[in-house]
């Protein structure tokens, strides 16, 4: 699990678009990945509040993630779909996205995801969705 | 649809996400919107490809913004959900995000969205969104 | 609650397809029913195990329901969409589909289904859809 | 081709759902399916109509049928997951499904699926689905 968490670690820090984003890798587990985002004006949309393709963004990582820690070693992988309702206007300080795997196959890894408000208690947005596994 | 075109321009200014990922409108019509996004380090994932994220963050604006274009005035646009297959690695040095009305009804507009490399050849990603009209 | 049980109960008599797939409606819960159906050789896909489409039928089904006990009186409820991955073969003598709401607007109402073998231990597919309320 | 028509004509036979729904395959071309419902009261929901679930069926047999003309001999293909839009109450006399190929990959086949009306001009349904080769 060590050697999982910091090539997770490692990947999430190769990522422009997480440190554009500003998001944490927050917590890694088996099956499990929080990733969080504090509020800040580069990432609204024209009310103010949080741009929907933050959520999807970080949730969709979380997934991936998720899906990762229960593939075998030197594997990466990538997302092939995913579907995410909103459902809460994202008016908070923090987003928090939790992924987690729902089926873990040989081939194909179906995840769930969460994204809440900063006091966990709201669910904002509700992701579906299905990863690869790609051998390298 | 001047007025239209004025008052989507000014959403899009609007959108705080919009200036950090340093995405373009670019067409406006009836039923359609392209917006379009220059690569650059900021918006990678791992491998240092466009992240997944900015492609569906553009093409959710771009089909929002399309179902606008055929609701009344005075009328505000959400996204309910959306569907997203990626099938390409996204490597290029634009993605161009094309959104178009599938079915307008009086509550819920149907989108389907598109997205090419810079030479509108090969398509990236597709989407499938539900938008709810929002009264003000 | 005995109200919207005996209006759902009535509603699934109604249902030419669902007499034809000899689906059943086994519970009504606030937020949440449960559809089962038994196997048949008249349900199969091509190598003899239950088809996916009897699984989104009675899933879909039991989602809508689950919506309808938490809308008002005098209304009806219309699935606007829904997004289900099939995560492992359908073999089992039936099908339990348990449909569950995860929050419920003024407009829409956004459910979860699971679709599990008859032991109630294998997750076999799981739904993420979006329901409609019809004034009527 | 001829080949890959004689392969599906004979899976659909297989199907026992198709024979119970009285579905048709009617087209098997490259990367394009029809398959066809006539209407009768044992398909439909509450209202009377064809009943959600049989329009999703039949599109993703349509979507399965299509990606699998694509693949190689001694392939099969399944259903990773699909989402539908329904767009316009399935009140007609015949479901008309179209399946076809967006992409085709290695292992993966994204499909897009329309089920119209029984001339063809009024879009009920869409249906974008994720189909895995299985090899045996």
């Amino acid at each position: 699990m060590e050697k999982i968490k910091e090539k997770i670690q490692q990947s999430f820090k190769n990522q422009g678009l997480m440190k554009t984003l500003n998001a944490q890798l927050d917590e890694v587990e088996n099956g499990r990945v929080k990733i969080t985002c504090a509020f800040s004006e580069a990432l609204t949309q024209q009310h103010g509040f949080f741009h929907a393709g933050v959520a999807a963004t970080i949730i969709d990582s979380a997934c991936g993630y998720a899906a990762l820690t229960l593939m075998p070693e030197n594997t990466e992988v990538l997302t092939v779909e995913f579907k995410i309702n909103f459902m809460k206007p994202a008016k908070t300080d923090k987003l928090i996205a939790v992924g987690k795997v729902l089926n873990s196959g040989k081939t194909l890894t179906i995840c769930e995801g969460f994204v809440y408000d900063s006091k966990e208690e709201k669910l904002i947005a509700k992701m579906q969705a299905t990863m690869i596994v790609i051998q390298y």
